[in-house]
């Protein structure tokens, strides 16, 4: 079991309680929509990654581990999500290291894959945000990469740099490491100094 | 012919009458527009389930028989359609069927391909359930699992009670015809005495 | 490099204006957000097409002047949006032109493929206008094919017309002209004229 693997899990149990959280402004709020929602915007991005790769079978498929992982963030948000709604500053943190690993994981699969980096780094974003994206649409609300502005270009800042780490021949986990700092370091900036893109009509 | 090709036959032209309805109340309600929701009703559930498991070729480009009853609820919808209104609980009774029949079909084609029981059963409630899941999303609804409580979790009864049976040896039609039962009793029972399961945050 | 190549690039580099063109109205109107907006208007229809079909590896995955059509159909946009949105009629007479390409290839392609006309032909109408649904679901809009009336019905009538002369055997290059100039003329006089599709509820 490498220390990537576990970081996956992580990553994955974070986007369920963020998924799960994220249907407390809603009208309707039962177990079962808060579970579905988990759920679509755990694997969402991953699946879509690997349907428009043809690599089958899909990870949350063979690997049952990823579906327990869900659960238990489902079980974690409806036992303590007082805490974890006041826990703001730390869920943010979680957050914002599933979108840096999700991101890196997913050009480096891709890439392995055979595909050009550009569609690597297309696949890499896809990961991070698609799940979230989906959720959104679901709820009826504007999706994320519409609303937080930095939140999808950190994705492709990170995608970016582990490319050129690649081509240059840095080593895989340094590259894999810096490439997920630089997302994280980026994101966290943003959000503290306000940071946005700019508008695309003038 | 098998009873059970024909139950599925009648399930996909159950929801293409529910999906040419859906537009009813819709601020435009021309003919490619009923029919459009009608044909991704009817498909969506199946359609997905088989493209996360990797099976192909889909049901409905491989059997034209599904098109054309897809196209007969459609037709019967745009003549009958005041007289359906009407009979809202023969049409409730109908898309209940669908969705028992869908929820356990999906659950038995997963389990024959391989996976493991608990991804079985969410393939099951996908096939039941996504179909309405995208044809709300496309029309601005809140999705229909946010909104019938009892919906999906009757749906996730089954395809367990299912799941069980199957586990401990019943007879493959005894199993079928008993989940499906149960996924009828436990909406019809739901609507009647206006069930709702648990709210997520209390 | 045939003609036929070419006017697909031109296809799609005025489906990423279009799509990049969306957002104007929007709340946040960021360089990510018209940018994914592009990509997901440009590749929505025939990456679907190509998911239900089984027909892999994606087109643009594996031809990288589709994804610079696109950067370079975002990059027109944002210079010189002022000047294209003046060119109203220009621009549908471009998205009318790509509506009826894309339609012919898709229904081409399934064909190729194997499948019966009744699928072709509902693969041609998904190739030409699910990028434009997908990309009004994400950004809250009512999906074009609500909208516009005679926008899907004119890629039915030209992806049938397609259909029929292949099958009276009539050469293809003419085959091609000839139905996409029927969904051409169609949409022109649709807009011209207000054709409206009849209602589905009397």
């Amino acid at each position: 079991m490498s220390i990537q693997y576990i970081l996956e899990i992580i990553g994955t149990f974070s986007f369920a309680i963020s998924g799960a959280l994220a249907i407390k402004g809603q009208k309707y709020q039962d177990w079962f929509g808060a579970s579905f929602t988990a759920f679509i915007s755990s694997i969402g991005g991953g699946t879509l990654r690997d349907i428009l790769l043809n690599s089958y079978p899909l990870v949350w498929i063979s690997d049952i581990t990823i579906i327990y992982a869900i659960i238990t963030g489902i079980v974690v948000t409806f036992i303590f999500y007082k805490y974890l709604i006041r826990l703001r500053r730390t869920l943010f943190f979680f957050d914002t290291c599933g979108i840096a690993l999700f991101t890196i994981v997913g050009t480096e699969k891709a890439l392995n894959l055979g595909v050009r980096p550009e569609i690597a780094a297309i696949m890499g974003i896809f990961t991070a945000i698609m799940g979230g994206v989906i959720r959104d649409v679901m709820t009826n609300e504007i999706p994320i990469i519409y609303r937080k502005e930095v939140y999808a270009t950190a994705c492709l800042a990170g995608a970016c740099c582990y490319l050129i780490l690649n081509r240059i021949g840095v080593e895989r986990n340094t590259a894999f490491i810096a490439s997920s700092l630089l997302i994280i370091v980026i994101r966290i900036l943003a959000v503290r100094y306000e940071w946005t893109i700019p508008r695309f009509f003038r």
